[in-house]
């Protein structure tokens, strides 16, 4: 395993974890006077702050862009709404690509309004992957499929296992990958056999942590600083490096009642911090 | 399929779901009232009421122990704790038995306090119920692990597919099986298969209902009554029968803010209807 212990070079930050206390300016401000080496914006910031502006300030102080948050949500009432989506989806690739992201991150969408149908919205996804990934491949841009929690099922995500995404970038092809983000998966009896498929197959496009607090009090705005929960970190890191991933270690902390109401400066501190001795 | 559209027979209500309104005495009287066939008492409640007399009154008025809740909590910090853990389970099989219940329950456990090593309590959990289905076997009391949703996998069960379940059953043998409760697993990509599996196999010891809501707000307390969520209940149920299940459908909803707070024979004409309608 890689010796974290000093390192800030492989840590990035995603957007996310200090969104209601920044802008997109102020947090790229902050991980370059924090040292940390990457980072992965939303678009919504990205847009506030203008694309190619955006774009600049994260090259001048030399971040890395481990991924542009989010793409997907495929699985729509009808036609039109799954065109709005695919639409959608070529713009984002639009803006990873000047914003050098190293993929772009796919949330893949639940069920739609009225349906019980999770088998039609997953085929929903696999065509609107299909169709995506022509215009994301001729632009080198790679698509990664985050699989989410399955307690995320019915409303953002019915992918919700490695070895379902795994599956549906099998038959794909190449151009398209996963996140392995620790929250979504640490529960996963198949974990390490499926981290193992990913990086054998070259699909391990990003690595997200955070950490799994008992009690959680809220399925959305609940996680936990590495460190601060049940999750075994430094197991499944060492899962994902054997496997082969030598990139960034990004931490991905949506936390409406802790870590969102601290100074913002200090939720970096404490990022570096764990992912010294944590991650 | 079954035609449930004028059953009221082959319904069972866990006890769960009015618990917080009646006792056990009231619930197997309202039951009888309402012509339901089957009930799956917790053992609090079956304490209060004392065993003998909740054998007798169950008894008395004709009712199916589709299971009684429940076992498991395999997984503790020490050897003492899994000692307690063993003979509490034993004592559940001691009371399955008069209550003539078709299975007892198990929810296995989820992490030991301070631990992080869901692997450790996999195993702690295999080990338990090896012990343990000797005991049963002797007492012919069938075991039924009930896998949970992967969101409970840190605090109450470690077992969260149907796979993972079925898995630990082939290793055993005979004498242990699964409950197929929908809240927990109908988000699962491999659902059809692993039920057609579990059928073939003879392990579908019971078939639970309810509701996943959009959105829940509650980890425990708000599940939904069937129809008012997300779940394609007749197709699950299609599953199940196809793979030979021909048990009851066990009503089992924990609903801190709604079904506890009602009238509970409105709850219980409201589970026939759904029952009848949804299910």
């Amino acid at each position: 395993m890689r010796d974290l212990s000093n390192d800030t070079a492989l840590l990035s930050l995603n957007t996310a974890t200090v969104r209601e206390q920044w802008s997109l300016e102020e947090i790229i401000d902050g991980c370059s006077r924090h040292d940390i080496g990457g980072i992965a914006p939303w678009r919504d910031q990205v847009a506030i702050c203008g694309l190619d502006e955006a774009a600049e300030r994260i090259k001048d102080v030399g971040l890395t862009v481990t991924g542009l948050c989010r793409g997907g949500m495929f699985p729509a009432a009808d036609a039109e709404g799954r065109q709005v989506a695919l639409d959608d989806n070529r713009r984002a690739i639009d803006e990873a690509v000047p914003l050098d992201a190293a993929c772009l991150v796919l949330v893949v969408g639940g069920l739609p309004a009225g349906s019980k149908d999770i088998g039609d919205a997953r085929s929903q996804v696999f065509d609107g992957l299909s169709e995506l990934l022509e215009y994301a491949r001729a632009r080198r841009m790679p698509l990664a499929i985050e699989p989410l929690h399955p307690m995320y099922a019915a409303d953002r995500a019915c992918v919700n296992t490695l070895k379902q995404a795994l599956d549906i970038c099998d038959k794909l092809g190449d151009g398209i990958g996963v996140v392995a983000d620790v929250y979504h998966i640490w529960w996963d009896p198949e974990l390490a056999e499926q981290i193992e498929r990913a990086g054998q197959n070259g699909r391990l496009l990003a690595y997200h942590v955070s950490d799994w607090l008992v009690p959680t009090n809220d399925f959305l705005l609940d996680r936990g600083m590495m460190g601060d929960g049940v999750i075994d970190l430094k197991s499944i890191r060492a899962m994902v490096e054997t496997a082969g991933y030598r990139g960034f270690c990004e931490v991905e902390i949506f936390s409406g009642r802790n870590w969102w109401k601290r100074d913002p400066d200090e939720v970096l501190k404490t990022c570096i911090k764990r992912h010294q001795t944590e991650v």
